[in-house]
């Protein structure tokens, strides 16, 4: 297809393709004369993870020319491909290298595996920890080992979701799903937060499921259907 | 303290303090002179909470006001406020509406309340959701529960930590800690994969703990202590 097709069918406007391909996002079309080129469904795919990377994965054009990048790692299986990717993701300019004695400490007595020096996740969990901290947001080992036992929940769904015979397809689906899917599991805690909310106000002011009781709606009397408990003003 | 102290005591510069002293995010200091005024602790707090929230929790100026703003909620006891901090987190241009039918039917099959229609939650779950698939990272509504499953716990943790007696650190809480800690959940996701990853690589190719025992670190042969599993070239 030629760029004005790939335009209409990706939403995209042409100026914008044309910064991709300079920027080197996108890999050029054929070329079939001295001012046109050819265009193909592969582009078009290509382009439609892009915009998806910008609008909803939060990432510059930096960042998704490192996820694009780890795509195109060549010979993937013979890589130890969760490590491959997350570094692709994370080789951004750490200026700081905050002291992450504490972070790994707490990794080693959870019992996840130990990693080398040089690895930037245990400066990126005390970075982010001792940030809520200054914040005014404390979180104790034990309030960090609950979220932990949480996120190995989430990342046992991220592993078993990753195709094993094809290892091009393993690696999009590492790389974009840690980008993609971290928006998702954004608004499922803060959905998630007002459903635990709303039980334990039920189950504090009035008949309603124990505290371990499975979440579920609180019996409407009025049939509103409004997300106010009971007794709140709306 | 004057200006320039209160510049040192939070390693923020005058010119930057300024800045936020014009865009309302910090409040006046009391006037002393034609030409300086005194600020107190609580203006080093809010200053500290602010570059938390914009060096590490990741808003603009426009998020942070935001964000004050709710903490200034008068009156928060009577509110709803686990949905009211949301409401001010969120109330960002909605520019688009998308269709949010399969959130909300999926919502409802897994008991969490009923949002009223004009609620944005079930929107920005569709829309994140929808841009995972346009990125090519199906996720099927039993993979979506299992991350719901996942971030319940992770929301009982929230909300267990917001103080009952204090409803100014309540609202602190449920604000500040709803933005503060998604980085860290983002880190620990990372960390937690390849923990899984590794105890799968692990299982799968020798003698390993089961699919469903505790992550450990695998047994080093050779002591090296890298993060590399077995075999993989380093």
């Amino acid at each position: 297809m030629r760029i004005s097709e790939l335009s209409s069918a990706s939403a995209v406007s042409v100026g914008t393709i044309k910064y991709y391909l300079r920027e080197g996002l996108l890999p050029a079309g054929e070329r079939t004369s001295r001012t046109t080129a050819e265009y193909t469904e592969a582009h078009l795919e290509r382009l439609r993870l892009i915009r998806a990377l910008l609008d909803e994965g939060g990432l510059g054009i930096d960042g998704v020319r490192r996820v694009l990048a780890a795509l195109d790692v060549p010979d993937p299986a013979h890589l130890d491909l969760m490590a491959t990717a997350q570094d692709a993701l994370l080789a951004e300019s750490d200026a700081e290298h905050p002291d992450d004695t504490r972070a790994r400490a707490w990794l080693a007595s959870r019992g996840w595996p130990a990693l080398p020096d040089q690895d930037p996740l245990p400066g990126r969990l005390e970075a982010a920890w001792s940030a809520c901290e200054r914040a005014g947001i404390d979180i104790g080992e034990a309030a960090m080992d609950r979220y932990a036992d949480a996120v190995e929940q989430i990342a046992r769904v991220d592993v078993a979701s990753v195709p094993t015979a094809d290892p091009a397809a393993a690696v999009h689906r590492v790389v974009v799903g840690t980008v993609m899917i971290d928006p998702v599991l954004s608004v499922l805690r803060l959905l998630a937060q007002r459903a635990v909310a709303w039980r334990d106000f039920d189950g504090h002011h009035g008949p309603g499921p124990g505290a371990e009781a499975p979440l579920s709606p609180p019996a409407s009397e009025n049939g509103s259907g409004t997300s106010s408990p009971p007794g709140t003003p709306g």
